[in-house]
């Protein structure tokens, strides 16, 4: 598959506002290090470690790039060439965080760096600098929230991308194979119907669904089974899908059916809450407030949701403490779960992207407890 | 394929040995994140990334695990569980900061972090300390870079498992197919003769050879082709193959055979000065020389090669300026390469464990230009 950008264009007007908060933030300058930052802003897949990658972006002058030589042709693949950004580029032996600050051109005083930036690379500058970084994330947070058309188009490919996988679970849910089975059909229909490849896959049969961050495993599936069935991936130019399903095998009994029932319920109030101006952490109330006067409340052991886009997490984050204001334009998921160690576990997750009035659903598969 | 790791033992006496290690670095802590270093020091291959996990080495007590509730299951399955180290689990909400420092149990002053750890944890922490972190690599480099028994069993069963893929290269490498064709081949046989996956895979076919770090592309491999081919990727318990060998789709021309012939000298006497006691540079020196001698210094425009572990490239790097002395047990690549942009390159790599009078090279295959 031939990997996509956006053109140049976009990602000269989003270093433009890179540019402008940063300066209204009073910072000298941020340095943007390989992942989803850098991506964002140059169309970047630099995955450099020991190797010092950089944008270096100043309140007062256009963005330079630090790369290692070894990594230049790949970077002029990104926006960085057709936008003719200065580049810096080394070879081995050489000081890459030198290069880095002589970019900034001038005193560096309050500087940051990007969430993923290694210690590997934060603390010679940090030494170099005489101080330690704030993170890009207060600059940046509010142009990767909030997405622009582009952006929601290719989550909205993303979202029915994983609808079509779910609707063909029950082909490969079965008793008496194991999650790694039915996690190997998974995976090829994730690229099948489009997507770069799978992020990740949980099957999560009978008491491994108790578990929220259980994977596949060799366990084999049984009659009476309730399975977690959590998929996603990307999309080109990099937009992820993220939407869980719960099915049973065979018919469930009254109490699953009972408390599934209350957490659709819990799952439809949080996405009914969602409009511009309610807080995020409103939102995981929505859901968690109808858990716990249900007497689940125990049960509901993470947050409600994240943000999504080109990572598969990231903010705004749905979750207690949160108080940043929904805006339009801003996708996360909703996926309130109910676990049950060494027995069972549920979950139900769509991604909603934030609209004028309330929010749109990326994903379309019903709601409600799928028996196979 | 189940994960393995070694047994508690192992990791138990790796711990000690870091915990004096930062005691004589005069240290209060080391925070380590995910990464190579968590998984050296106590089997764990958690990869949570926004939410933190950390293991807490104190010079004056043992080492406590930070993990979120959600990942506390997989946590227990490395020898954390099995050497009962207390855990502090935290739920979305909480702040794991106060937890982490909380663990040292006094003043921090001094205090380091793995490599890895990102910024999004060593921001908030510095700024919960009040000062900023050092890297733990200073204390921790010693114990990783020096590979007891069981480590270079493992790097030998990835050498042999990587250069059984190598004898087959000539069956795929064709004229008429892509390098994305030779590459699904050689992927399906990495895995086939015992790898976990395949880390990464470059065919650099004719002008796609001189540069160092091209992947695959979709460019038909023609007769006459000089072909980089330098592959490699984990066995369990995760410890590392990378082996590049160089391949001619027919007749190689006079030019070609002769240039090669110098970086097989290069390779060659690389390896030869290799014994306790000389320093990483000095074996960058002898590979380099040998070609700036020849004319061909401009053509080798990297490191002559990087450490190998659990990290594909990890220290000591060899490379100009690093004056590090080897020690018996080291384990590195040697693997100069010659680039002509536009036209053609070639490498020839193998990985060198350091022995008390020299090495011994864990790839076999010849290092003659392999005529297909």
């Amino acid at each position: 598959m031939v990997e996509q950008r956006f053109p140049a264009s976009v990602y000269k007007s989003r270093l433009e506002r890179a540019q402008k908060l940063t300066a209204e933030a009073g910072l000298t300058a941020l340095f943007i290090t390989p992942g989803p930052d850098l991506r964002y802003l140059t169309g970047s897949r630099a995955a450099t470690f020991e190797r010092l990658t950089a944008l270096v972006i100043s309140p007062v002058h256009e963005a330079h790039v630090i790369v290692p030589r070894l990594e230049l042709a790949a970077l002029r693949e990104s926006a960085v060439g057709e936008l003719g950004l200065p580049i810096h580029d080394w070879v081995d032996g050489e000081d890459p965080y030198a290069l880095a600050t002589d970019a900034v051109g001038g005193d560096i005083g309050r500087y940051a760096v990007s969430d993923a930036a290694p210690a590997l690379h934060t603390v010679p500058l940090a030494t170099r600098i005489g101080t330690g970084p704030e993170l890009a994330t207060a600059v940046l947070r509010e142009l990767r929230m909030v997405k622009d058309q582009a952006e929601i188009d290719s989550l909205h490919e993303a979202g029915a991308a994983i609808d079509r996988v779910h609707a063909r679970v029950g082909d490969w849910l079965k008793a008496g194979r194991t999650e790694s089975e039915v996690a190997a059909d998974i995976e090829a229909a994730i690229v099948a119907e489009g997507h770069t490849g799978a992020e990740f896959i949980i099957v999560g049969s009978g008491p491994n669904g108790a578990d929220p961050h259980h994977e596949v495993s060799d366990r084999v599936i049984e009659n009476g089974d309730v399975v977690v069935v959590d998929i996603g991936g990307p999309v080109e130019p990099g937009y992820n899908s993220d939407c869980t399903r719960t099915y049973c095998v065979g018919t469930p009994s009254s109490t699953v059916t009972e408390q599934y029932a209350i957490l659709q319920q819990a799952q439809a109030a949080a996405v009914a809450a969602v409009r511009p101006g309610v807080r995020a952490e409103q939102i995981d109330a929505a859901a968690r407030d109808i858990l716990v006067d249900a007497g689940l409340g125990e049960q509901f052991v993470h947050r409600t949701g994240h943000g999504i886009g080109l990572s598969v997490h990231e903010e705004p984050y749905i979750v207690s403490g949160n108080d940043i204001a929904l805006m339009p334009g801003m996708a996360f998921s909703i996926e309130p779960g109910i676990y049950f160690p060494g027995s069972w576990g549920a979950r139900i997750e769509d991604i909603v992207i934030v609209t004028e009035d309330g929010c749109e659903p990326l994903n379309r598969q019903p709601h409600e407890l799928k028996v196979v």
